[in-house]
């Protein structure tokens, strides 16, 4: 991609979500555009992501490695960390240090949200999900790998 | 910072600029607000970038290791590469990988714009300045070292 273009214009992800079910039923509120891909970036990833009301960024997790970050660009978007709730209104950003607190972003009232959210691609990165008998690995092939927290796969 | 914020109210980067004179002077109508340093991130940098009527947000550069990408909030922002010129309004945006193309965001029109600028921080980063005798290379300490291109400091 040599032009600049109306992010929104991306086209979704072709795999709405990598979760193995049960979890991935919970984020069909959820369309994510990579953008950085789009141009070539390997170092991070920056999505458009769209979450309908009652839609989920992702379950409540965090990286052992990968920083993330958030900018609210419409609606009305709460965002729950292990320190409680917060509403995030256009205009607003968060930021997630690696192995930080565990986090995600819920659409709860009547309105489509809109936020640009950032994340590097640190090798060896780990996802652990309190709430959820789910971990994931980063692979070599930079693919996530989902299995029970005890280690059996999904 | 354990709390959303809002971007705008951020404070601006202490030093308005890193680069020697005479190219400091250029970037008087800049203010970055670093938002991704007051949430503890290390692994990229997140700015969001004003620039007055006239005002550049870089000279015109490329990294060889930092991919960087930008996402236009307000105005009207000319992206100059190596491919030419274009014009960027609100929800556009356009992603740099090392060693691609040259670029800097120029402020033409009679508005204020603003703008997100995302960079990673790849250890052993260098950028160069066509158009410029300058040259900078990312220290240990992760400061700049700016040099003329022959080598000699500034």
């Amino acid at each position: 991609m040599h032009r600049a273009m109306h992010a929104k214009s991306a086209s979704p992800r072709a795999r709405q979500t990598n979760y193995p079910e049960p979890f991935a039923q919970r984020m069909a509120g959820r369309v994510k555009r990579p953008l950085g891909d789009l141009f070539g970036l390997t170092n991070f990833g920056v999505n458009l992501t769209t979450l309908a009301p009652g839609g989920s960024s992702a379950l409540f997790h965090k990286h052992s490695r990968q920083d993330e970050f958030i900018y609210v660009l419409e609606g009305d978007l709460v965002l729950v960390t292990d320190n409680g709730e917060q509403h995030l209104q256009p205009g607003m950003c968060f930021g997630f240090p690696a192995d930080g607190t565990g986090h995600h972003l819920v659409n709860r009232p009547g309105q489509e949200a809109t936020c640009l959210e950032i994340g590097d691609r640190s090798e060896g990165d780990q996802v652990s999900y309190p709430i959820d008998d789910l971990q994931a690995q980063l692979g070599p092939d930079r693919k996530w790998i989902f299995t029970h927290k005890d280690g059996t796969p999904y």
